[in-house]
C-alpha cells in the first residue's frame, strides 16, 4: 500500500521560497525507533521560514525536504517498541535535526517526536500542535515557575501572542501586549487584552516604562529583536529579564549597555528543542495531553488558506506575506 | 586647622570637561555616621567621564562636585562609632550616590565608604583602590565562583584588562584578552598574556571562535559594548555569557537573536556599586585588606600625570584623550 515514490517540497539552496522545488523522491524506510507517517497535514510557520533562509539554528545539507512539523497516520515502523505502539495511530509529528521535513506525502522521524492525538483532537489541529501550542505552554510555563504576575511580550498580535494572552488568562498571568500597528490594538482588545501597547506611537516608550512599573514587570518574551529588545529592556524596571524567542525584524538586538550594567538587566533566549529534548518521554506525553486539551480553546490556531502538497510553494510565499492572517496547511493525500 | 572654604572641581552641566569650573565653595562639615576627608589624592576614572558627560547610572542635582574615589586623611567625623575610630587615619574613600565627590580639598563621605590604608599602601595608591582593583576582584571572583578556567575580556590593554591578567594568573584564570590595536598585542604579549586577540585583524572572528571553541571559554567580560558584544558572543560556544561592565565604545551592544535562542547565550552587566553594597562591613574591610595586598603588584595602576586641583579640569581632559597611558591623579594639598 506504500507507493515506491511521493510528492515533497524540496529545499535546494537556502536561499528562501525561491529555493523550493516540487519534487518526486523515493518513500523512505524507517529504521529502528524510527516510524513513518503518512502526512495528512504540514504547517507553515515562522520557524520554517528561517530554516529555508538559512537563518535557523541548524542547517542540514541539502536538497531537503522542508517542515518542522506534522500530523498523519502512522504506517509502517522500524524494530523497537514504541515504534510499534504506534502502527496505525494518528499523531502529530516533529522531525530529527538530520533528514527530510513534513512538506511531503510521507515523512520518517523518529518515534520519541511522535504524539498520538487525542480523540478530539482532527488532524488539522494536530498539524499546528508542535511548534505554537508547545512555545506558548513552555514561555507562560516559564514566566509562572518565575513568579511573574505581568509578562511584556512583543509581536503580541501574532497566533503565538493570542495563545499566550489566553494561557496566561487561565494561569493569572496578564500580558502586557506590544504590536506594531493601532489595527492589532483594535484586534487585541476586541479578544480582552486589557494593556496593548504600539511601538509605533510617538509615546510608546514612556507609556511602556510607565505600565512596567506600575505592575512590575520584570519579564519579556520578545520575537521582535532589532531596537525592540533594547526599548522594552529600557523601559522594564531593574532587575529586568528579555527572554528573546525569535528575530521577526530580521535585525541584531540593540541594546544599551547601562540598562545591563546600572539596571542589573539580563537578555537571554528560548528555543523550543532543547526545552522539549530536556523532558523525559512520560514527562512529554503528559504535557502533550495537556497542550492537546488545550488545542481547541486557549492554543487554538487560525488557518488562512490550505494547499496540496503539490502546490505547497505558493503556499509557502503566501505565508509569508501575511503571517498574522492565519497558519497556511500543506495538505497531503490524507489530509 | 580646618578651613572654612576649599577649592573644588564643580560640575554646572552634564557637558562632559566642559561643564567643568574650578570655584571656591564651603568645606562640609560631617553628619552622623560621616567623615571629612582632607584629600591627598583623588582619582580620574573612566565612569567619572561618564558620569559627567550624563552617561552614568545616576545622576546628581548640579552644581556638583565631580570624583568618585580619592584618599587622604580623616580630619573631623560626625556622631558614630566607626566615623569617629577613623579621625587621623589614612583612608581611601568612595562617594555617596548623592552629594560632593572627591575632586576637592575635602570631601564628606560616609564611614562606610571609607577603607583605612594598610601602612605599606601610599596615599597615592590608595587614591586608586577602589573602582578599579575593587571591579577586577569582583570580577576575576566571579570568574572562580563559577568555575570558568578561560575568560574572554575586551578592552584587555586597559589598566583594569591588565590587573584582571594579573590577578587571574594568581587564581588559576587565564584570559583571552581582545584589544583593538596591534601595538596593545605587543604590550599584553610583553606583560606575558598568552592569548591575545587584535579586533582589527579581519581574521579576529574566526580565531576568537577558534580560541573559544579549543579552551571551552564560556564567559566574557566586555568593557566596549557596541558590535564587539555580539562579536564576542557570536565567537562562544554554547551556554556562554557575555558579561558587559562598560560602554567604551558609546554605542548600544548589537546581539544576533539567534545567539541567544539557539546557542542558549546571554549577556547581563556587572556594577561595582551593588557588588560593595551587598558585603557588610566586616567583609568589605576583609576584601579590601585583600585588595590592598595586591596593591603594589597585581592590582598596582600606572600613573600618566598629576595635577593640583586647581588645574584639574587640564586632567581630566588629558585622561579623556589618552585613557590607556595610565590614571590622571588630582591632588589636594596634602598630596
Amino acid at each position: 500500500m506504500i507507493p515506491e515514490t511521493m510528492t515533497a517540497i524540496e529545499l535546494r539552496n537556502y536561499d528562501g521560497p525561491d529555493g523550493l522545488a516540487v519534487t518526486q523522491k523515493p518513500v523512505p524506510r524507517p529504521g529502528r525507533g524510527e516510524v513513518l507517517v503518512k502526512i495528512a497535514a504540514a504547517s507553515v510557520n515562522p520557524s520554517d521560514l528561517m530554516f529555508i533562509q538559512g537563518r535557523y539554528g541548524f542547517s542540514k545539507p541539502l536538497p531537503v525536504v522542508g517542515g518542522f512539523e506534522g500530523s498523519g497516520t502512522v504506517v509502517a515502523a522500524g524494530e523497537g517498541l514504541r515504534a510499534r505502539y504506534l502502527v496505525g495511530r494518528r499523531v502529530a509529528c516533529a522531525v530529527q535535526e538530520s533528514g527530510d521535513g513534513t512538506w511531503a506525502e510521507y515523512v520518517r522521524t523518529g518515534a520519541d517526536f511522535c504524539v498520538p492525538l487525542r480523540r478530539e483532537v482532527t488532524l488539522e489541529q494536530g498539524a499546528m500542535l508542535v511548534v505554537n501550542p508547545f512555545t506558548a505552554w513552555a514561555l507562560v510555563d516559564l514566566a509562572q515557575r518565575g513568579g511573574h504576575r505581568f509578562v511584556v511580550q512583543t509581536a503580541a498580535a501574532s497566533a503565538l501572542g493570542q495563545m499566550m494572552i489566553r494561557l496566561g488568562k487561565t494561569r493569572g498571568i496578564e500580558f502586557i501586549n506590544v504590536v506594531r500597528r493601532p489595527a492589532q490594538v483594535a484586534l487585541l482588545q476586541e479578544l480582552g487584552a486589557k494593556h496593548v501597547l504600539d511601538s509605533s506611537d510617538p509615546d510608546f516608550d514612556r507609556q511602556l516604562a510607565q505600565l512596567c512599573h506600575d505592575l512590575g514587570a520584570r519579564l519579556a518574551f520578545d520575537a521582535v529583536a532589532g531596537s525592540l529588545t533594547g526599548r522594552v529592556l529600557s523601559a522594564m524596571p531593574r532587575h529586568s529579564t528579555v527572554t528573546v524567542y525569535g528575530g521577526l525584524s530580521e535585525e541584531a538586538c540593540r541594546i544599551e549597555p547601562g540598562q545591563l550594567l546600572f539596571g542589573d538587566k539580563q537578555v537571554n533566549g528560548f528555543w523550543l528543542t532543547p526545552w522539549l529534548r530536556r523532558m523525559n518521554l512520560l514527562k512529554l506525553l503528559a504535557t502533550a495531553d495537556k497542550v492537546q486539551r488545550a488545542l481547541s480553546q486557549e492554543l487554538r490556531s487560525e488557518v488562512q488558506a490550505r494547499y496540496p502538497i503539490a502546490q505547497g510553494i505558493e503556499g509557502v510565499r503566501q505565508y509569508m506575506a501575511n503571517m498574522t492572517a492565519g497558519k497556511v496547511l500543506l495538505l497531503g493525500e490524507a489530509g
